[in-house]
Protein backbone atom coordinates (compact mmCIF):
# COMPACT_ATOMS: atom_id res chain seq x y z
CA UNK A 1 0.00 0.00 0.00
CA UNK A 2 0.61 3.50 0.14
CA UNK A 3 3.53 4.74 2.67
CA UNK A 4 1.44 7.90 3.68
CA UNK A 5 2.27 8.66 7.41
CA UNK A 6 -1.17 7.52 9.51
CA UNK A 7 -3.22 10.94 9.58
CA UNK A 8 -2.99 11.53 5.83
CA UNK A 9 -4.03 7.93 5.08
CA UNK A 10 -6.67 8.10 7.68
CA UNK A 11 -8.39 11.62 5.97
CA UNK A 12 -7.45 9.67 2.43
CA UNK A 13 -9.59 6.94 3.47
CA UNK A 14 -12.30 9.97 4.28
CA UNK A 15 -12.28 11.27 1.07
CA UNK A 16 -12.98 8.00 -0.15
CA UNK A 17 -16.30 7.47 1.29
CA UNK A 18 -17.77 10.41 -0.94
CA UNK A 19 -19.44 9.57 -3.50
CA UNK A 20 -17.72 9.16 -6.62
CA UNK A 21 -13.80 9.74 -5.71
CA UNK A 22 -11.66 7.14 -6.15
CA UNK A 23 -8.84 5.81 -3.98
CA UNK A 24 -6.09 8.05 -6.78
CA UNK A 25 -8.65 11.26 -7.06
CA UNK A 26 -8.80 10.97 -2.77
CA UNK A 27 -5.06 11.02 -2.16
CA UNK A 28 -5.09 14.30 -4.61
CA UNK A 29 -7.89 16.00 -2.97
CA UNK A 30 -5.76 14.83 0.79
CA UNK A 31 -2.56 16.60 -0.79
CA UNK A 32 -4.02 19.74 -1.86
CA UNK A 33 -5.52 19.61 1.83
CA UNK A 34 -2.08 19.43 3.33
CA UNK A 35 -0.92 22.37 1.16
CA UNK A 36 -3.19 24.93 1.94
CA UNK A 37 -2.62 26.91 4.97
CA UNK A 38 -3.80 26.14 8.72
CA UNK A 39 -6.77 28.75 8.21
CA UNK A 40 -8.21 26.94 4.88
CA UNK A 41 -8.09 23.35 6.82
CA UNK A 42 -9.81 24.82 9.69
CA UNK A 43 -12.26 26.55 8.01
CA UNK A 44 -13.05 23.31 5.86
CA UNK A 45 -13.11 21.67 9.01
CA UNK A 46 -15.43 23.80 10.83
CA UNK A 47 -18.02 23.88 7.10
CA UNK A 48 -18.59 20.30 7.37
CA UNK A 49 -19.88 20.72 11.47
CA UNK A 50 -21.51 23.52 11.21
CA UNK A 51 -23.53 22.08 7.91
CA UNK A 52 -24.59 19.19 9.87
CA UNK A 53 -24.99 21.08 13.44
CA UNK A 54 -27.29 24.03 12.02
CA UNK A 55 -29.48 22.21 8.96
CA UNK A 56 -32.04 21.00 9.83
CA UNK A 57 -35.68 20.33 8.38
CA UNK A 58 -38.66 22.33 8.05
CA UNK A 59 -41.47 21.07 10.08
CA UNK A 60 -43.79 21.81 6.99
CA UNK A 61 -42.11 21.26 4.19
CA UNK A 62 -39.14 18.97 4.56
CA UNK A 63 -36.87 21.46 3.06
CA UNK A 64 -33.63 22.76 4.87
CA UNK A 65 -33.45 25.07 7.04
CA UNK A 66 -31.35 27.26 9.88
CA UNK A 67 -34.20 28.47 11.35
CA UNK A 68 -37.68 26.73 12.70
CA UNK A 69 -39.27 27.07 9.19
CA UNK A 70 -37.93 27.05 6.03
CA UNK A 71 -36.94 30.29 4.20
CA UNK A 72 -39.82 29.60 1.84
CA UNK A 73 -42.88 28.12 4.15
CA UNK A 74 -41.77 31.37 6.05
CA UNK A 75 -42.42 34.28 3.54
CA UNK A 76 -45.47 35.88 3.95
CA UNK A 77 -45.04 36.70 0.21
CA UNK A 78 -45.48 32.76 -1.35
CA UNK A 79 -49.18 31.36 -1.59
CA UNK A 80 -49.44 28.74 0.75
CA UNK A 81 -52.73 27.52 -1.48
CA UNK A 82 -50.29 25.81 -3.80
CA UNK A 83 -48.34 23.37 -3.37
CA UNK A 84 -46.06 21.50 -5.81
CA UNK A 85 -45.14 17.75 -4.36
CA UNK A 86 -41.49 16.73 -4.80
CA UNK A 87 -39.28 13.73 -4.24
CA UNK A 88 -36.29 15.57 -2.40
CA UNK A 89 -34.23 18.66 -1.72
CA UNK A 90 -32.71 18.75 -5.19
CA UNK A 91 -35.74 18.88 -7.01
CA UNK A 92 -36.74 21.76 -4.81
CA UNK A 93 -33.57 23.46 -5.09
CA UNK A 94 -34.06 22.63 -9.15
CA UNK A 95 -37.69 24.12 -9.21
CA UNK A 96 -36.30 27.06 -7.16
CA UNK A 97 -33.80 28.20 -9.91
CA UNK A 98 -36.58 28.73 -12.46
CA UNK A 99 -38.07 31.65 -10.26
CA UNK A 100 -41.38 30.85 -11.81
CA UNK A 101 -43.19 28.82 -9.32
CA UNK A 102 -44.64 30.82 -6.41
CA UNK A 103 -46.55 28.47 -4.39
CA UNK A 104 -45.17 26.40 -1.63
CA UNK A 105 -43.26 22.75 -1.33
CA UNK A 106 -44.00 19.16 0.09
CA UNK A 107 -41.00 16.74 0.15
CA UNK A 108 -41.71 13.30 -0.07
CA UNK A 109 -38.44 12.01 0.94
CA UNK A 110 -38.68 9.42 -1.78
CA UNK A 111 -41.05 7.68 -4.25
CA UNK A 112 -43.20 4.51 -3.98
CA UNK A 113 -40.78 1.56 -5.60
CA UNK A 114 -41.65 -1.74 -4.52
CA UNK A 115 -38.57 -3.23 -5.25
CA UNK A 116 -36.29 -1.35 -3.37
CA UNK A 117 -38.77 -2.05 -0.40
CA UNK A 118 -40.90 1.94 -0.35
CA UNK A 119 -44.18 1.67 -0.04
CA UNK A 120 -46.96 4.57 0.49
CA UNK A 121 -46.29 4.35 4.38
CA UNK A 122 -42.34 5.21 3.77
CA UNK A 123 -42.50 8.28 2.35
CA UNK A 124 -44.55 11.36 3.66
CA UNK A 125 -47.62 11.31 1.98
CA UNK A 126 -49.51 11.11 5.59
CA UNK A 127 -48.20 14.67 6.49
CA UNK A 128 -48.99 16.27 2.53
CA UNK A 129 -53.04 14.97 3.33
CA UNK A 130 -52.42 16.83 6.37
CA UNK A 131 -51.61 19.68 5.21
CA UNK A 132 -54.56 19.74 2.66
CA UNK A 133 -57.34 22.34 4.70
CA UNK A 134 -59.84 24.95 3.37
CA UNK A 135 -57.58 27.33 1.14
CA UNK A 136 -55.50 25.03 -0.59
CA UNK A 137 -56.25 25.50 -3.86
CA UNK A 138 -54.04 23.09 -6.11
CA UNK A 139 -51.71 20.42 -5.63
CA UNK A 140 -48.71 19.75 -8.06
CA UNK A 141 -47.44 16.59 -8.65
CA UNK A 142 -43.63 17.47 -9.91
CA UNK A 143 -42.38 13.53 -9.27
CA UNK A 144 -39.80 12.55 -12.30
CA UNK A 145 -41.51 10.89 -15.54
CA UNK A 146 -40.36 7.97 -14.08
CA UNK A 147 -42.06 4.21 -13.57
CA UNK A 148 -41.56 5.06 -9.88
CA UNK A 149 -42.87 8.67 -10.01
CA UNK A 150 -45.51 8.16 -12.24
CA UNK A 151 -46.99 5.74 -9.83
CA UNK A 152 -46.67 8.26 -6.81
CA UNK A 153 -47.86 10.78 -8.63
CA UNK A 154 -51.24 8.34 -9.21
CA UNK A 155 -51.28 7.26 -5.77
CA UNK A 156 -51.32 10.63 -4.32
CA UNK A 157 -53.56 11.95 -7.29
CA UNK A 158 -55.90 9.25 -6.20
CA UNK A 159 -56.26 10.32 -2.61
CA UNK A 160 -56.40 13.77 -3.08
CA UNK A 161 -59.33 13.79 -5.86
CA UNK A 162 -61.87 13.28 -3.78
CA UNK A 163 -61.00 16.14 -1.46
CA UNK A 164 -61.95 18.15 -3.81
CA UNK A 165 -58.86 19.82 -4.68
CA UNK A 166 -57.20 20.59 -8.07
CA UNK A 167 -54.50 17.97 -8.87
CA UNK A 168 -52.09 18.63 -11.75
CA UNK A 169 -49.07 16.91 -12.65
CA UNK A 170 -46.38 18.99 -14.48
CA UNK A 171 -45.93 18.90 -18.19
CA UNK A 172 -43.62 16.14 -20.18
CA UNK A 173 -42.34 16.40 -24.02
CA UNK A 174 -39.49 17.58 -25.67
CA UNK A 175 -37.20 19.81 -23.95
CA UNK A 176 -36.17 23.07 -24.82
CA UNK A 177 -33.62 22.65 -27.93
CA UNK A 178 -34.65 19.08 -28.55
CA UNK A 179 -34.44 17.17 -31.53
CA UNK A 180 -37.38 15.50 -32.81
CA UNK A 181 -35.25 12.99 -34.54
CA UNK A 182 -33.96 11.83 -31.29
CA UNK A 183 -36.51 11.98 -29.25
CA UNK A 184 -37.99 8.58 -27.70
CA UNK A 185 -41.51 7.46 -29.02
CA UNK A 186 -42.58 7.79 -24.94
CA UNK A 187 -41.65 11.40 -24.74
CA UNK A 188 -43.12 12.20 -28.49
CA UNK A 189 -46.38 10.46 -27.73
CA UNK A 190 -46.35 12.16 -24.21
CA UNK A 191 -45.94 15.33 -26.00
CA UNK A 192 -48.73 14.46 -29.02
CA UNK A 193 -51.25 14.02 -26.13
CA UNK A 194 -49.89 16.88 -24.13
CA UNK A 195 -50.35 19.51 -27.30
CA UNK A 196 -51.90 22.44 -26.67
CA UNK A 197 -53.71 25.11 -28.84
CA UNK A 198 -51.69 28.13 -29.87
CA UNK B 1 -28.31 31.03 -7.09
CA UNK B 2 -28.98 27.79 -5.64
CA UNK B 3 -31.11 28.08 -2.45
CA UNK B 4 -29.40 26.14 -0.17
CA UNK B 5 -29.19 27.66 3.63
CA UNK B 6 -26.17 29.34 4.80
CA UNK B 7 -24.15 26.48 6.21
CA UNK B 8 -24.64 24.13 3.68
CA UNK B 9 -23.71 26.78 0.93
CA UNK B 10 -20.54 27.52 2.51
CA UNK B 11 -19.55 24.13 2.80
CA UNK B 12 -20.01 23.62 -1.01
CA UNK B 13 -18.11 26.61 -1.35
CA UNK B 14 -15.23 24.75 0.56
CA UNK B 15 -15.65 21.25 -1.51
CA UNK B 16 -15.19 24.02 -4.54
CA UNK B 17 -11.81 24.81 -3.83
CA UNK B 18 -10.43 21.07 -3.68
CA UNK B 19 -8.98 20.41 -7.62
CA UNK B 20 -11.08 19.08 -10.03
CA UNK B 21 -14.23 19.56 -8.46
CA UNK B 22 -17.23 22.31 -9.71
CA UNK B 23 -20.26 23.59 -8.19
CA UNK B 24 -22.23 20.38 -9.37
CA UNK B 25 -20.11 17.67 -7.73
CA UNK B 26 -19.83 20.07 -4.83
CA UNK B 27 -23.58 19.92 -4.06
CA UNK B 28 -23.47 16.29 -4.36
CA UNK B 29 -20.52 15.81 -1.85
CA UNK B 30 -22.18 18.43 0.61
CA UNK B 31 -25.71 16.03 0.68
CA UNK B 32 -23.43 13.55 1.25
CA UNK B 33 -22.21 14.44 4.37
CA UNK B 34 -25.61 16.33 4.95
CA UNK B 35 -26.44 12.82 4.78
CA UNK B 36 -24.17 10.84 7.16
CA UNK B 37 -24.49 10.73 10.56
CA UNK B 38 -23.06 12.94 12.93
CA UNK B 39 -20.03 10.59 13.08
CA UNK B 40 -18.69 10.41 10.56
CA UNK B 41 -19.40 14.22 10.01
CA UNK B 42 -16.94 14.58 12.69
CA UNK B 43 -14.79 11.89 12.25
CA UNK B 44 -14.12 13.51 8.39
CA UNK B 45 -13.62 16.81 9.75
CA UNK B 46 -11.10 15.66 12.77
CA UNK B 47 -9.61 13.80 9.78
CA UNK B 48 -8.50 17.09 7.94
CA UNK B 49 -7.34 18.64 10.81
CA UNK B 50 -5.11 16.17 12.18
CA UNK B 51 -3.59 15.34 8.66
CA UNK B 52 -2.59 19.11 8.64
CA UNK B 53 -1.91 19.24 12.60
CA UNK B 54 0.29 16.04 12.89
CA UNK B 55 1.62 15.47 9.48
CA UNK B 56 5.34 16.80 9.41
CA UNK B 57 8.09 16.98 7.20
CA UNK B 58 10.93 14.80 7.39
CA UNK B 59 14.44 17.27 8.17
CA UNK B 60 16.74 14.80 6.35
CA UNK B 61 14.91 13.97 3.31
CA UNK B 62 11.81 16.44 2.98
CA UNK B 63 9.45 13.22 3.19
CA UNK B 64 6.03 13.40 5.17
CA UNK B 65 6.44 12.16 8.99
CA UNK B 66 4.28 12.09 12.01
CA UNK B 67 7.68 11.55 13.99
CA UNK B 68 11.16 13.30 14.76
CA UNK B 69 12.54 11.50 11.00
CA UNK B 70 10.18 9.84 8.41
CA UNK B 71 10.24 5.60 8.59
CA UNK B 72 12.50 5.84 5.40
CA UNK B 73 14.91 7.61 6.98
CA UNK B 74 14.53 6.22 10.65
CA UNK B 75 14.80 2.52 9.34
CA UNK B 76 17.95 0.73 10.13
CA UNK B 77 17.40 -1.38 7.25
CA UNK B 78 17.45 0.95 4.58
CA UNK B 79 20.67 1.83 2.69
CA UNK B 80 21.74 5.41 3.44
CA UNK B 81 24.67 5.09 0.94
CA UNK B 82 21.96 5.10 -2.06
CA UNK B 83 19.77 8.64 -1.98
CA UNK B 84 17.13 8.37 -4.78
CA UNK B 85 16.78 12.14 -5.68
CA UNK B 86 12.98 12.72 -6.71
CA UNK B 87 11.01 16.01 -7.70
CA UNK B 88 7.80 15.70 -4.80
CA UNK B 89 6.49 13.32 -2.68
CA UNK B 90 4.01 11.73 -4.85
CA UNK B 91 6.94 10.79 -7.00
CA UNK B 92 8.43 9.07 -3.43
CA UNK B 93 4.97 6.97 -3.10
CA UNK B 94 5.36 5.47 -6.88
CA UNK B 95 8.89 4.88 -6.06
CA UNK B 96 7.77 2.76 -2.83
CA UNK B 97 4.48 1.25 -4.48
CA UNK B 98 7.47 -0.68 -6.41
CA UNK B 99 9.13 -2.47 -3.41
CA UNK B 100 12.23 -2.56 -5.17
CA UNK B 101 14.50 0.68 -4.22
CA UNK B 102 16.10 -0.09 -0.31
CA UNK B 103 17.90 3.44 -0.14
CA UNK B 104 16.77 6.48 0.97
CA UNK B 105 15.52 9.49 -0.37
CA UNK B 106 15.82 12.89 -1.24
CA UNK B 107 12.62 15.30 -2.04
CA UNK B 108 13.94 18.64 -4.19
CA UNK B 109 10.23 20.33 -3.38
CA UNK B 110 9.63 20.88 -7.59
CA UNK B 111 12.48 21.22 -10.24
CA UNK B 112 14.59 23.68 -12.31
CA UNK B 113 11.52 25.81 -14.19
CA UNK B 114 13.03 29.25 -15.56
CA UNK B 115 9.68 29.89 -16.88
CA UNK B 116 7.74 29.11 -13.59
CA UNK B 117 10.48 31.55 -12.02
CA UNK B 118 12.40 28.13 -10.40
CA UNK B 119 16.20 28.50 -10.33
CA UNK B 120 18.56 26.03 -8.54
CA UNK B 121 18.17 27.87 -5.11
CA UNK B 122 14.60 27.75 -4.81
CA UNK B 123 14.58 23.66 -4.84
CA UNK B 124 16.18 21.35 -2.15
CA UNK B 125 19.58 20.77 -4.50
CA UNK B 126 21.87 22.46 -1.41
CA UNK B 127 20.42 20.50 1.31
CA UNK B 128 21.54 17.37 -1.12
CA UNK B 129 25.04 18.72 -1.44
CA UNK B 130 25.03 18.38 2.37
CA UNK B 131 23.78 15.35 2.69
CA UNK B 132 26.71 13.54 0.99
CA UNK B 133 29.81 12.53 2.76
CA UNK B 134 32.38 9.40 2.39
CA UNK B 135 29.41 6.88 3.12
CA UNK B 136 27.77 7.54 -0.10
CA UNK B 137 27.76 5.55 -2.60
CA UNK B 138 25.50 6.55 -5.17
CA UNK B 139 22.91 8.94 -6.25
CA UNK B 140 20.04 7.92 -8.35
CA UNK B 141 18.47 10.67 -10.13
CA UNK B 142 14.68 10.23 -10.47
CA UNK B 143 12.97 13.18 -11.43
CA UNK B 144 10.64 12.97 -14.85
CA UNK B 145 11.80 12.76 -18.12
CA UNK B 146 10.72 16.02 -19.57
CA UNK B 147 12.36 19.21 -19.85
CA UNK B 148 12.73 20.48 -16.33
CA UNK B 149 12.84 16.86 -15.51
CA UNK B 150 16.25 16.82 -17.16
CA UNK B 151 17.50 20.36 -17.08
CA UNK B 152 17.64 19.62 -13.22
CA UNK B 153 19.30 15.91 -13.33
CA UNK B 154 21.92 17.48 -15.67
CA UNK B 155 22.42 19.95 -13.60
CA UNK B 156 22.74 18.31 -10.11
CA UNK B 157 24.98 15.60 -12.07
CA UNK B 158 27.37 18.41 -12.73
CA UNK B 159 27.22 19.60 -9.07
CA UNK B 160 27.98 15.84 -8.00
CA UNK B 161 30.08 14.20 -10.36
CA UNK B 162 33.13 15.75 -8.93
CA UNK B 163 32.85 15.24 -5.61
CA UNK B 164 33.60 11.55 -6.90
CA UNK B 165 30.00 9.98 -5.94
CA UNK B 166 28.43 7.66 -8.90
CA UNK B 167 25.61 9.64 -10.60
CA UNK B 168 22.54 7.49 -12.22
CA UNK B 169 19.60 8.47 -14.00
CA UNK B 170 16.58 6.13 -14.47
CA UNK B 171 15.97 4.47 -17.64
CA UNK B 172 13.80 5.51 -20.05
CA UNK B 173 12.66 3.24 -22.91
CA UNK B 174 9.25 1.86 -23.64
CA UNK B 175 6.95 1.20 -20.58
CA UNK B 176 6.03 -2.45 -20.11
CA UNK B 177 2.90 -3.44 -21.97
CA UNK B 178 3.55 -0.73 -24.54
CA UNK B 179 3.31 -0.91 -28.25
CA UNK B 180 6.45 0.02 -30.31
CA UNK B 181 3.91 0.95 -32.65
CA UNK B 182 2.39 4.08 -30.84
CA UNK B 183 5.65 5.00 -29.21
CA UNK B 184 6.73 8.70 -30.05
CA UNK B 185 10.54 9.13 -31.82
CA UNK B 186 12.52 10.82 -28.69
CA UNK B 187 11.13 7.50 -26.09
CA UNK B 188 12.18 4.84 -28.88
CA UNK B 189 15.48 6.71 -29.50
CA UNK B 190 15.83 6.49 -25.89
CA UNK B 191 14.52 3.24 -25.85
CA UNK B 192 17.76 2.03 -28.66
CA UNK B 193 20.38 4.42 -26.89
CA UNK B 194 19.04 2.38 -23.66
CA UNK B 195 19.43 -1.34 -24.95
CA UNK B 196 21.83 -3.50 -23.11
CA UNK B 197 22.91 -6.77 -23.81
CA UNK B 198 20.70 -9.55 -22.85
Amino acid sequence: MDSYPKSLACLVEEFEKLPGIGHKTAGRLAFHVLNSSMDDAQSFANAILNAKNKTKFCPICGNMTEDELCPICNNAKRDKSTICVVADIKDLIAMERTHEFNGVYHILGGVISPINGVGPDNIKIKELLGRLNDETHEVILATNPNVEGEATAMYISKLIKPLGVKVTRIAHGIPVGGDLEYTDEVTLTMAIDGRREI
